[in-house]
């Protein structure tokens, strides 16, 4: 299981090659959940969400040989870009397996990060089968989006930057997809201090590590509907769920309606863009999920803002 | 002619009753520019956008006596939630004159700070008068929007602390309305350094400083169609317009399509809501209207982040 010192490692590999994000705070948050809120801004963070932390800590403890071989990974999201971004910052190559018909404008952005995609049928091929056939026949480093100890520490840096910007805090919310950035951020909250209180936040219909904290076992769901396309995950991973097991005190869940009212709070109040993924957690204190006492001093990763113009305008009509 | 003494002054009365607002930058904006843009977030200002400096410096300039028979403002836009928030501040009552097809969600922001809003005709009554008549009548203290020493110099409190957070800046641009926050804040940047370039920024239809400054004498303009409404006046100040012919180099003229795109940009890369008229001085750089060397440090006062739902989502699909 990974470590404070391994999330302190992946910090140093780090320093200088992405942003130090933001802590804000906002009254008027804090006026609506009775919360002293803490927002770490990950939704201004290179490439637009903490993807980038875990791709880079990775890409950073390759070997000289393997990362001269470049990278492959699959992903149709904020993934995607980081591995791109992460690649052209150690001057290896990427090659992206995306699906035929993934947004335009992500698309975009992981070509423009300089990165080769290769597409797939979402219908009838495997993105998987075809990212470890790509690894085989070139030698390229598989980076995949959470199950691996050097994307985990990577990701936790958020909360390592966090917690030396609020030393104090009586709770740590993040999203909950594959569960890298949680297993991350856990063990850095639960290192420094064992009583903060630590909670997931899933969608009410992507609620796999809910069912599989409930049951003591990994649990599959069918895929779900949710408006959070970052948390999409069908189940927890191998090696995340038994840390998550470990640090948390439960997952909270929200409806799609409490994330998008959470966006609109953010985004009108706040002035901050979101993604609906990074949105979760405000809408889990917003809609009152969590009962700590009133005042309690709460960390929120935003952890993302890369959203579709259209997609947008369509949830500020809703 | 107000001085940085002035501007000092406001600033030791304003501690710790408005926010900090934080300065960021943007790597894409510096890319697409050319320049390393240094923005001073008013649109996280309390009440969401500079005017609280102005007003709240104003009503704590008052003597005792006169604060308590309360203020009185005339206002649709970001001046009126200004006023309303520095005299529930300040403990005193305010009351509003506002046209009574104002956006719903202005009024129920002045309301909610616990104004008293008064109505007008758009077509047949003039809200000066009527707010001339109150203060004749109640001895409330009008508050202008821009054209008084106060005013000017709480609004300068921006730049000074924006020079505070970066001692060196090339360039300041902020738009220009009435230019109470372009008086304010030139007053600082040539008062730091004389070889400071300072630009107002005017939307093509609103003018009216541009043509003054060309005439070398205020003109009045017919009401401007801009899409920026915290910038549709018809004149600079009598009081503003010396102090901005004294410190602007000049003033940068940019279109509605333009404004748009920064709204865009600043939304979309920098994650950060902005109200049309907070994007101008941005659509300036992004248009290149300034020239100034590759790499120049220029300072942008993002004014306000006060903008309506349905006109974000009309600004998205554009």
């Amino acid at each position: 299981m990974i470590t404070l010192d391994d999330v302190r490692a992946a910090a140093g590999r780090l320093r200088d090659r992405i942003h130090r994000t933001p802590v804000i705070t906002c009254r008027s948050f804090d006026e609506a959940t009775g919360y002293s809120v803490f927002f770490k801004c990950e939704n201004v963070q290179r490439a637009g969400s903490f993807k980038i932390r875990g791709a880079l800590n990775k890409l950073l403890s390759l070997s000289a040989a393997e990362r001269a071989h470049g990278v492959v990974a699959f992903s149709s999201g904020n993934h995607a870009q980081g591995v791109a971004l992460a690649a052209r910052t150690v001057g290896t190559s990427a090659v992206i397996v995306m699906p035929s018909d993934a947004p335009r404008l992500k698309l975009a952005a992981t070509r423009g990060y300089g990165a080769e995609v290769v597409f797939y049928d979402r219908q009838t091929e495997d993105r998987e089968a075809i990212a470890r056939r790509l690894e085989a026949e070139t030698g390229r480093v598989l980076v995949p989006p959470y199950d691996d100890p050097a994307i985990m520490a990577g990701q936790g840096t958020a909360a390592l930057e966090l917690f030396e910007d609020v030393p104090v805090l009586d709770a740590l919310l993040t999203p909950v997809g594959g569960g890298g950035l949680m297993a991350g951020c856990s063990t850095v909250a639960k290192a420094v201090d064992p009583a903060t209180h630590v909670f997931g936040v899933e969608a009410e219909t992507a609620n796999d590590t809910w069912l599989s904290l409930q049951k003591g076992e990994r649990v599959t769901i069918p895929p779900p509907p949710t408006i959070a396309d970052g948390i999409r995950n069908l189940s927890p991973g191998l090696l995340t769920f038994p840390v998550l097991q470990k640090n948390l005190e439960g997952i909270l869940l929200v409806s799609d309606e409490e994330i998008v009212q959470a966006l609109r709070f953010l985004l009108f109040r706040a002035k901050l863009l979101v993604e609906p993924t990074g949105a979760v957690p405000a809408a889990a204190l917003l809609a009152r999920k969590l009962t700590l006492p009133k005042g309690a001093r709460v960390g929120v990763v935003l952890s993302g803002g890369n959203v579709d113009p259209d997609v947008l305008a369509d949830l500020l009509r809703a």
